[in-house]
């Protein structure tokens, strides 16, 4: 297989190549040779929907996802509708870029709130109102586990396995679930949660644990083979599933930002062709 | 029940006042009217360990904890065979104190290992390979989850389910787990997972997680109500599961070892009898 074709199936996570504009990193994939884009919805606002729309389909990109909705655990009313009208917003975009999926993360604990548990029911509940209106549009809700260590602040939904459990009270055409390596790679069991999920997994995003972690533990991401995840396995894992989806480089990382961008999707392509793509499944 | 009586439970672990002697500490707890202490092996060997149980018997404190075994997941027969021995001297330890556990803390991956399925079994095995020793010196290990943000670098058993798991293999005199607000904390499904644990569990130690992490992720810990967790509803748990031994206080954090080892141990009585004694079953 030629480099370009083993490269099919990889997506650059616009984070991994923050100074890039839509159309920057839109031309980057082209360039590369990638088949996909995971698109932001900031940078995406910057260029508007309408205009990226034509941009993609120019491409020949898919969209492997949109990022991100969610962020939906307050308890206050007036905070929960706006939430749920910013995720309505999310959605439309989702359809009409034709993402794989839309990427919900589910925020972490209000201010002074300390019930983890309520916050992660009220999350599931804000995913119960959206999905009707996802489904009218055809998109799929793609629920992201997110590392514990940002269950406080970032995300409370913890472990692939609860993620599961909310999206398996839906269809699966309608909810799944993004396994990010960084966020699941430490998981008991974590391949049994893979199997378990099979098609409802509709995202497969990849970067790397690094330690010591960085000051900042928002960017505490690797590029893939500068930590300590077995991503051979890993993906063999995935693949065995049937995943055959795109598989998306997502580093925030703030030595990889300050790099020049082409340079990164090169890294970035090559510890793919190293790591990754033999293992998985044609 | 006066304030005395109602800190009759409250353990100091040691590495909370890091800048305290054994024999400072011992007299720190004592003049608080702490019950217990949480007593670490390197201060241990500074004085000694005739010493060190004349002076625990002189003062009336109970030993929580005696910190720590463990660190065996190397995949090299020199270094495992040198864990086991080190952990057969804490055993020994543990056993002259009187310890109520000893604690386990697994280890992590060994460096450029990225096997964590096979480094848990090792840290399986090399508990397996030491129950017969801690069972003839009445010894019980107290296995540690730690959470996953260091489940590379400290600790590969990331969860309570994960603990007990391996737990329940052995006798629950001898094999115990190590309940760390600040680890388990975030577990979905943990109060379930406090019930099994049941009378296995050996220690519960309490400090609180917050954010921003600091930049040493090792020292995250912060005094309980700082942080994100809700410790009033932890310790209900804790308590319905039958639990009736000591509560010890780890925090690793510099700002608390900067400040007056007598001053954190005042501020730790204090949060200990608004958000945990109250919570905690006679």
């Amino acid at each position: 297989m030629s480099d370009r074709a083993a490269l099919s199936r990889l997506s650059l996570n616009q984070r991994t190549t923050a100074s890039w504009s839509l159309p920057d990193a839109i031309q980057g994939c082209v360039d590369a040779g990638l088949g996909a884009i995971g698109i932001w919805r900031e940078q995406l606002a910057e260029v508007g929907l309408d205009e990226a729309c034509r941009l993609v389909d120019e491409s020949g990109l898919r969209v492997s996802s949109l990022c991100r909705g969610g962020f939906f655990t307050t308890a206050d009313r007036t905070e929960a509708a706006a939430a749920e009208a910013r995720n309505r917003e999310a959605i439309d975009e989702a359809a009409a870029l034709n993402a794989a999926t839309l990427v919900l993360v589910a925020g972490g604990l209000p201010p002074g709130d300390r019930d983890l548990e309520a916050a992660r029911n009220r999350a599931t509940q804000a995913i119960e109102r959206l999905v009707p209106y996802a489904h009218e549009r055809r998109v799929n809700l793609g629920i992201e586990p997110m590392n514990p260590i940002y269950a406080a602040d970032r995300g409370v939904i913890s472990t692939l396995a609860q993620a599961l459990d909310i999206a398996e009270r839906f269809a699966p055409a309608d909810v799944g679930v993004v396994v990010d390596t960084f966020h699941v790679w430490w998981e008991p069991g974590v391949a049994e949660q893979l199997q378990r999920g099979g098609q409802r997994i509709v995202s497969y995003q990849i970067c790397d644990w690094i330690t010591p972690l960085p000051a900042d533990s928002l960017l505490a991401r690797g590029m893939m083979g500068d930590g300590h995840i077995d991503f051979p396995t890993f993906t063999r894992s995935v693949a065995r599933t049937g995943y055959r989806g795109d598989v998306e480089v997502e580093i925030f990382n703030a030595e990889l930002w300050a790099a020049p961008p082409a340079e990164v999707v090169d890294t970035m392509a090559g510890r793919y062709l190293e790591l990754v793509q033999p293992y998985l499944a044609e």
